[in-house]
């Protein structure tokens, strides 16, 4: 804990020096200047706030997530926002009240208990896109394709996106009478696609053969297009919930394919991702060459409910710094700097102001500062030519 | 806590709607444009920082500010940042290590465990400007004239600032060998400028007449630039350190002048701001019909020893929120948005994206949405005239 260390940040708690905080701001403007085109507009939700405002309608995870502060003001307990989805919801629900789709977008740190996801941050920058108000495959592919162009703008091209259905399972859990503890073993172990385990489990359910093989068989129903036609055939006769669920995910699907050509779609309908929480479709973005998930979201339709209006939800996020590290957009190098002497004359000043107002930087000499021009970032000089003011290369 | 009043958010904890949202977010990019300008560079800053970082050189106010959380990857006091100048202190010192001057800038939510400043809020939207590596009068006088850009840029444009330098009365104690209770209980009755506790303060005090009245003295040195002359008059004849301190006060006064012809300079000699933290000029900006502080700053040559390297110091921050609802001014009403068809059709589709590309918003309808198209914020409809897509006024 002497010298230089002693400074370090927690572990997973990330600060930004300027050139990468000028890329960050950069893609911040970018992304929500992409949302307002397409109608998303911007919430700040806060920081903090009580923290069974904030674990509403979100599974034990995000509990887990969550930091806790005691309110000296109120005795109650606060937590430090883990994820923005929920506080997105409560606003639709409760700060706007709108009976049309309400399209918001949000931009900010979240903090975890514990690092997870990419590079092992505990402050990622999660942005995302909500959606209330319609319970139709259109908003979940309006929604996928806003993803896809958030990736595409920091410089993630060759994606492909994995797509599963919550209400399948769910519906064929609820034809078999699995009670909560069954559904949710049965649900882990289809998460690890463990299919011994899944046969030796099931074997010794009350179940029917088409029972037992339905809910075997979601385990192996991963992969291409194909998967939805084997999906068919194996749950052709399921309960109503079931099969609309299907034909669902095939509507998502072939919307999906029409509005996002270039995407390649994979297909898991035992990957379940945030099962407490969703509802319907889910889905996750992976970059094509590394596996690696760095998008997700998917239809959440009963989280307003608790918030006082009960609307249909879809949505995505993702972590701003982790795009920015994957990414491999071509940033230019930073904008070189005037550097204007010290003088305090009129006309200086004013060209000062001008070139300001033009775009440029312009750094204003202070007497006996230390250090060379270089570490200033000018590569300029405003230089007195006899009659006016003009700029001249540092190396002229 | 039943109904709406559940998701009340705490005490002092803002969020921000669309509307709100986006003018905050149209400020922050002219702000950090501004700096920008000026050579100040964005830094981002951690939320939540080990607690002695955060803390280090700063008071006990800022202590008794700053929420503590117990880290549980490291078991040690992590704190929520109540203020980010210590921060952008430790970037210059600790991440940049520069010998020239370094220009930083910041924009992020604080959070205060106690509502303070104005409208009582616990989680204001700090952003500030630090210059590091130059002790002279030009740097303190570049901060104010950002600062008062920042204002003006908010809409405030009737102001006045006060002007002090802590290095008067440090060094007027430090003569007459106060010890640190002393001089801790004769700041606070300079703080209320209350003269008759003041003078029986000292009468206790084995004090020369001369120390006497020049410490006094300091509670009515306090309007117009004549405060100046007034206080030379005084303090002729002080040690060293008190005349340094006021000959710098007066030469960073004179350049002020000049550069902020338009800016109404008060002086204050008992008004210490930050005493504990700063070292030198300190100053406060004022909106001139309410006598309302709403930003402040100053010159804090001392704490970045702790981290490293031991730089002159001196910026200015604000509460972005205050200044958006304090400032006066007018925003524009929020852009209309197109509303497409919600067909799929290559055309439709073409022109939808190049209407966004050129600045529009453009929402497309989503087959059976509730609501009506008021809600949507949409003014004008995409229609089919027979040929081609065209955008047509709501009222048409």
């Amino acid at each position: 804990m002497k010298g230089k260390n002693r400074w370090l940040l927690p572990e997973g708690i990330e600060e930004l020096l300027p050139e990468p905080a000028a890329r960050l701001e950069q893609l911040r403007r970018e992304l929500l200047d992409l949302y307002r085109g397409w109608g998303y507009q911007l919430v700040i939700p806060p920081l903090v706030d009580y923290l069974d405002s904030l674990l509403t309608g979100a599974g034990h995870d995000l509990d887990l997530q969550t930091f806790k502060l005691i309110d000296q003001m109120s005795g109650r307990l606060l937590g430090l926002r883990a994820d923005m989805t929920p506080q997105a919801a409560r606003i639709d629900a409760h700060g706007l009240q709108r009976e049309a789709p309400s399209r918001l977008c949000y931009l900010g740190t979240v903090l975890h208990t514990r690092p997870d996801g990419f590079a092992g941050s505990r402050s990622p920058m999660q942005v995302g896109a909500e959606l209330f108000g319609h319970a139709g495959a259109e908003s979940d592919v309006e929604i996928l394709q806003l993803m896809v162009a958030t990736l595409g703008l920091t410089g993630i091209d060759d994606v492909y996106i994995d797509l599963g259905h919550v209400g399948i399972y769910r519906g064929l859990a609820r034809d078999a009478n699995l009670d909560t503890e069954q559904e949710a073993f049965l649900f882990d172990a289809l998460q690890r696609k463990a299919i011994p385990e899944i046969s030796e489990f099931l074997a010794e359910l009350e179940l029917s053969t088409t029972q037992r093989e339905r809910l075997a068989g979601l385990a192996t129903l991963n992969g291409d297009s194909d998967v939805l036609q084997r999906a068919r055939d194996l749950l052709e006769g399921s309960g109503d919930s079931v099969m609309a669920a299907l034909d669902n995910l095939q509507h998502i699907a072939d919307l999906a394919a029409r509005r996002l050509p270039d995407v390649s779609l994979h297909f898991d309908l035992a990957e379940l991702r945030g099962y407490q929480y969703q509802t319907g479709v889910v889905f996750a973005a992976f970059v094509a060459d590394r596996g690696q998930e760095i998008a997700r979201g998917g239809r959440y339709d009963d989280i307003g409910k608790v918030f006082g209006v009960a609307r249909p939800a879809t949505g995505f996020s993702t972590d701003l710094r982790s795009l920015m590290e994957l990414g491999n957009r071509q940033w230019p190098a930073p904008a070189g700097g005037i550097l204007a002497p010290a003088e305090d004359d009129a006309t200086l000043t004013e060209t000062i102001a001008s070139l300001r107002t033009a775009g440029e930087i312009v750094i204003r000499q202070l007497h006996g500062q230390p250090g060379n021009v270089a570490e200033t970032g000018c590569d300029r000089v405003l230089h007195w030519d006899g009659s006016q003011w003009v700029v001249q290369s540092l190396g002229a």
